[in-house]
C-alpha cells in the first residue's frame, strides 16, 4: 500500500504514518482524559465517550490518510501486509521499518499533545496494571479480529470496518482492545485514563504478536475468494 | 448464499458461521459484562454500551463473513432462507443442518470466550429469569422485524440494516431482542449481564419461530417489486 | 411515490404505511419505556437511548419500505409531496388521503403493541403537557426542517438524513422533535416516557402544519439545482 | 464551490450560508442546553449527547446544502478554499466577503433561535472563561485537523468526514472545539453550556487562524496524490 513512484518524495508516507498514529494517540488519550474529568465517576459513560471519539477518529483518519500511506498507523499491521506481500516490491522491508520508526515516533508525540492541551505534565509514566491471562488472552482476542478485518475488508470498506471494530472491541474485550504496539507505547507515557504502565507493557505486545499470527491463520482458513459476486 | 463450488472446502462456509456466531457472543456477552462493571449501577448506560458494542460487532461481521458463508449466524435467518430457497440447490437440506450446528457450537465457545478474557469460570448458568406474555412477544415482535429486514434489504446494504435493526430493537422490545435461538444457546450459558435462565428458553425460542414466520407472511404481503427504479 | 402499476394490489403502499408508522410508534414509545426503567433517573442517559432507537428504527424502515410506499410514515410529508405532486398522477389525492389514514391507524397500533410488550395497559392517554411559545416555535422548526431534508436530499440518501435530522432535532428542539401528527397521535394514547397530552396536541400539529409550509417557501428560495455536478 | 451561473440569484449561496450556519449553531447550543437541563449534573452524559446533535446535523446540513454554497458555514474554511483558489473565478473575492458576512449574521440567528426555543432570554452574554495555552493550543489543533479533512475528504465523502472529526474533536481537544470563528460569535452570546466569554474569544479565533494555517501546510507536505487508484 506504500506508494513509490519516483516523484514522490520517499518520506511521503511515512510522514502520514507519523501524523496519523500521532493523532489517533492524541484522540484515544485526549478523549479519556476529557471523559475521565466529565463523567463523575460514570467509567461506562466515559468509555462510551472515548469509544466514539476513537471511532470517528479512526474513521477519518484513515479515510484522509489512507490515500498516501495505506493508513496502518500500527506496527503488526504493517508487518502482516509486510509478510503478505502487500506492501511494494523495491524496498519493502525498507519501507515496513520506516512506517515502525514513523508510528512509535508519532504515539509518543500524539501522547505529549494530549497532555500539552490538557495542561498536564508532558512527560508522564502510567501507573496503570493491566495483567494477567484475561488481559493477555483479551490483547490475542482484539489483534486477531483486527487483522481478520484489514485484511478481508471490502474494497472502499476498511475505514468504517477497522473502525466500526475497534469501536466494538474496546468493550467486548477485557483489556479494551489496543491490538497496536504503538498505541501501548504512547499509552505507557500517560498516567491517565488509557495509560497502561510499563511492566504490562511487553505482556501486550506479546499477545499482540500472537493474536495476528492467528488472525493470518484465520484469514488463510476462510480462503481467497473474499468477495463471491 | 452457501457457496457450493467444487473447489472451496465444504468446511469453510460453516466454519464461517462457527467463527461469526462465536464472535457476535462474545461481543454480546462480554460487552455486558464489561458494561455491567463500568457503569456505576446505571442500567442504561450498561445498556447502550452494549447495544453499541452488538452493533458494531453485527455490521463488521455480516460485511466480513458475509462472502463466504451469507452471515446468517442464527438458526431462524438459515431455516427462513431456507425454506425460500435461497440457499443454493445441491445439499440445501444438509448445508441447512450443518449451519445451525455450527451457529450452535459456535454460540458455546463464544460464551466461554467472553468468559475466559474476563477471568470467570467458563461453565455457568444464567439465573435471570426472561418470562411472560410481554417477554414472548417482544421476542416475536423482534424476530418478524429481524426477518423482513434479512429478506428486503436492498443490495449491499443488509449489513448496515440487520445491525442498526438490532441496535433499535435492544432498546424498543421489552426482551432487550434476542431475536436468535443460538444466542439464547450462548447467553444461556452465562449467569451475567446478558445471560437468559434455561427455564427461560423454551418460551424465547418458540416465540422466534413463530416470529420468523410472521416475518416471512408480512414479507409476501409487502410484494415482489423490493426496489421499483 | 406511490406505486400504481396496474398488477401491484391498491392496498400494498397503504399496508406499508400502517406498518412503518406502527413500527416506527412502537420503536419510539417502546424505547422511551425501556429508557426510563433503566436509567436510574437521569433522564439524559433516557433520552440518548431514546434517540438512538429512533434513528436506527428510521432508517431501517426507509430502506426496507421505501420501495413499497415511499416510507412517507407522516401526514404532513404525505400532504407536502401530494402539494407538490411527487405523487403519481392518478388518484393523488385519494392516496393521499389512504396514506393518511393509515399512518394514524398505524401510530395507535405500535403505541398499543409497546404497551402489550412491556405488560401495560393497553389503553392510556399521557398527562405530560407539553405547551407554550418554545414548544411550539420548536415543533414549527423541527418540522420545517425535515420537510427541507425530505424534499432536498440527494438521491438513495433520504434514510440516513431523515433519520439523523431526527436525531439532531430530539436535542436542539425544546420539544423534542415530533414533527408528525401521527407521532402526536400514537404519544397521546401513552402516559409514558415520550407521552403528550391530548390538551397539548392541537398545538404541535398546527405547528407543524407551519413549520411544513415554511420548509416548503425555504425549499423554493434555495432554488431547483439541487445537485450541480 | 459558489454557484456563479449567470440564471442563479447571487444571493442564493450566501443564504445558504446564513441558514446553514444558523442551523448548526441553533443545533450546538439548543442540545446544550437540553443535554445540561437533562443530565441530572453528569456532564459527561451531556457533552455526549451535545456530540451527537452536533455530528447528526452538520452531516445533514452539509448532504443538503452542499449543493446550494459548498456549505462552509465557517469563515476560515471559506477563507482557506479562497486563498486556493476554490471559489470559482469571477468575483471570489466578493464571494468569500459575503460568504463570511452571512455566517456570522447565521451564527447570532442560530443563538437567538435557540433561547427562543426554550424559553430564554435572547439577548445573553457567556461567562465561561475559556482561557490558557491549553485551550488556545487545543484550538489550533482542531483547526489544522479540520482544515486538513476538508481539503483533503474523498469526493462524496466529505459530509460524513467533517461530521465525525468534529465529534471526535469535541472529546480529544481541550477546548471541545469550536474551529469556527462563527461558532465562537454564536455561543459568545449564550450563557449555556455551549458558550464562551466574550474575553477568551480573541484567543480562540487567533488560535483558529493559526491551526488553518498550519492546515494548509501539512496538506502540502502530503502531497497532490490525494486518491491514487
Amino acid at each position: 500500500m506504500s506508494n513509490s513512484n519516483s516523484h514522490i518524495p520517499a518520506w511521503r508516507a511515512p510522514f502520514a504514518e507519523f501524523l496519523g498514529t500521532a493523532a489517533l494517540l492524541c484522540a484515544v488519550i485526549g478523549s479519556g482524559i476529557m471523559a475521565d474529568r466529565l463523567s463523575a465517576g460514570n467509567a461506562g459513560v466515559a468509555l462510551l465517550a472515548n469509544t466514539f471519539a476513537t471511532v470517528f477518529a479512526l474513521y477519518v483518519l484513515i479515510e484522509v490518510l489512507g490515500p498516501v500511506s495505506g493508513a496502518h498507523f500500527n506496527p503488526v499491521v504493517t508487518l502482516t501486509l509486510w509478510s503478505k506481500s502487500h506492501l511494494t516490491q523495491e524496498g519493502r522491508a525498507q519501507t515496513a521499518m520506516f512506517f515502525i520508526a514513523s508510528q512509535l515516533l508519532g504515539a509518543v508525540a500524539g501522547a505529549w499533545l494530549a497532555h500539552a492541551m490538557f495542561d498536564l505534565n508532558l512527560l508522564q509514566v502510567s501507573s496503570k496494571l493491566r495483567d494477567g491471562a484475561g488481559q493477555w488472552l483479551a490483547e490475542g482476542v482484539a489483534t486477531a479480529g483486527l487483522i481478520l478485518v484489514v485484511l478481508r475488508s471490502p474494497p472502499g470498506k476498511a475505514s468504517a470496518l477497522v473502525a466500526c471494530y475497534i469501536g466494538a472491541a474496546y468493550w467486548f474485550t477485557a483489556s479494551t482492545s489496543f491490538a497496536n504496539p504503538a498505541a501501548v507505547l504512547g499509552r505507557m507515557l500517560s498516567d491517565s485514563f488509557a495509560g497502561i504502565a510499563p511492566s504490562s507493557a511487553p505482556g501486550f505486545v506479546l499477545a499482540q504478536v500472537a493474536g495476528a499470527t492467528l488472525g493470518v491463520v484465520l484469514d488463510r482458513c476462510l480462503g481467497k475468494d473474499k468477495n463471491p459476486a
